[in-house]
């Protein structure tokens, strides 16, 4: 693996850039790839990676020298846990997020990725690595195969594998876009697969409070309450996302395995409970697994599995007290007791 | 309405055979249709109607006529609850069933088609009208707009209402047919249709002890372990059920309201806790609204909305208590202590 550094601009403590690598894959040979960053913050300070969802990418929140908005501007900033005032704020495409790679891509190629990037930057270790989703896949392979890479890792709604029933989900989501793909209706296909999806990243519960209205008739069919909703998440995320850097990102979260008995940096496990897509047991495996490196908190969010993404404020208090006790922060906030915090 | 008979061979104590009726629907204006039924049992028994869900018919189970097998064999039979041998069970292919009404179907409009059959079939009340899953909102119909015509209601895993995420559920699965259609590929669609239902059928506690083998790689592409079993369902379903009707019985679930409070038909509502389409809430929110004619049983089971076709034992046990009571059967048998008994 070796990488070569392109340094974009430099305003205001952000750097977007970008380091041409080659990487030996799992699955897909070895492959050159152009592995662009944004990294916001003052030179020298603390560097924690945020990774998220397979969706998600490098402009976390919106800086100095890209103002528009990020995939989670209510993880970070000023007064947050994550704060690139104090801290500097590393985040970066994933490999096959452009749609340039058609083969299996593995979590595992990920990390080895992050290593890469982490070579190119210079940077010697992370303060954390805070993943969520598919960033937290990411996180453990990072912790499994590169360790000295990290001092921490925040696992936030992933587990050390897949469950059979959310790759069946996502398997069959899979099935839509080559439906959609028989006859050129490839965005049809993956929207409806997004929207397929969007089942699984929120819950019952919140539907039935937001969708509880009757039917309508509509050309003569059935019309639920949810379908605009749902239909609009579909166009927005085909209007963003390739349909291959979907499908080998989706595949990728399915071949995810790692072994948590081999991982050896003290990790904070986060689950929520009614995650439709990590079920609880699989986030106390995970832990069980870790043994003394594991310790695990756990949620009730009626957001299921995109709890990350709505409970800013609950999420944040957990990441103020875990990364707080390394000295970043003057002051650890107490957590809230709608936690259920435990030890396993 | 008016309904003409035709009824076709009677051996055995088995009578199958058809009624040419005349139906006011809701949504579809006034409709010609045929409505085939078997009536299995000693003439003059009481009658009891087993109705399942959508691709459920008028077969349930081998008979001296029809020896195939059918959609319910270990829910009746010599020494069940619903014994043919004592009762005479009835049985009938929902409206819609055969693909010939491109319109909205209504559950108010297969309970106002059971009256029909049971007007042309000279059967006063029904001791009792069991049903699964769609059969439980035709029986919930049924006991609102006609009372006289049943002295018990059963209704397990169905509810007075859709909840609105198993609507986006299914609202999701007829776009995927409207998909295949697109491109006459009407059998794809349709069948991942059938596998996007099959993961709200089961649950992931299923899943994850059937299929926690490791993907494989397949033409560069992974598969995951539950795709086989998926496909399968999906092929076998397509074999038999056309796609109009298929959709449109789909659709009448979303159509169906009952207003619980309007029922004063006794009635025992069974409901499975970890039911991804019934989910518990629902079940208990009818037994409330049933009042003193409503009572509840809660049932565990890994098969999640398909319990009422795998745990048959249990809802045996149920029914015999139930049925028992009104004096056909000698024995109450003890209800397992695996039931959770509520009343509410």
């Amino acid at each position: 693996m070796r990488a070569a550094q392109a340094v974009g601009p430099d305003v205001g403590n952000v750097r977007i850039g970008s380091i041409d690598a080659v990487l030996a894959t799992r699955h897909a040979g070895t492959r050159k790839l152009r592995l662009a960053y944004e990294l916001v913050g003052p030179a020298g300070a603390p560097v924690v990676v945020v990774a998220g969802g397979i969706s998600a990418h490098r402009h976390v929140a919106a800086n100095a020298v890209d103002a528009s908005s990020g995939w989670a501007e209510g993880l970070t900033g000023a007064g947050r846990a994550i704060d690139p005032s104090r801290q500097q704020l590393l985040a970066f495409d994933y490999v096959g997020a452009c749609g340039g790679i058609d083969a299996p891509i593995d979590t595992a190629d990920q990390a080895d990725a992050v290593a890469l990037l982490l070579d190119a930057l210079g940077i010697d270790a992370l303060q954390a690595f805070v993943g969520y989703s598919y960033g937290a896949l990411v996180g453990l392979q990072l912790a499994a195969r590169h360790p000295r890479r990290l001092h921490k890792l925040v696992a936030v709604s992933g587990a050390h594998r897949p469950h059979p029933y959310a790759s069946a989900w996502r398997a069959l989501q899979r099935k839509a876009v080559a439906l959609g793909q028989l006859q050129c209706a490839d965005e049809q296909g993956l929207s409806l697969a997004r929207q397929f999806a969007m089942l699984s990243y929120r819950t019952p519960e919140e539907f039935g409070e937001r969708f509880d209205a009757a039917p309508t008739l509509e050309n003569g069919h059935v019309r639920v309450a949810a379908e605009d909703y749902l239909e609009a998440a579909g166009a927005k995320f085909v209007a963003r996302i390739p349909a291959t850097a979907w499908l080998r990102l989706s595949e990728s979260i399915d071949l995810h395995q790692v072994d948590p008995t081999l991982i050896e940096v003290p990790t904070l496990v986060v689950a929520v409970e009614g995650d439709r897509l990590v079920p609880l047991s699989d986030a106390v495996g995970l832990v069980e697994g870790l043994g003394l490196n594991g310790r695990l908190r756990v949620l009730r969010s009626q957001y299921g599995h995109d709890a990350f993404l709505k409970e800013t404020d609950r999420i944040d208090a957990l990441l103020a007290a875990e990364l707080g006790a390394s000295g970043v922060r003057d002051a650890v906030p107490a957590i809230p007791h709608d936690f259920i915090g435990a030890s396993v």
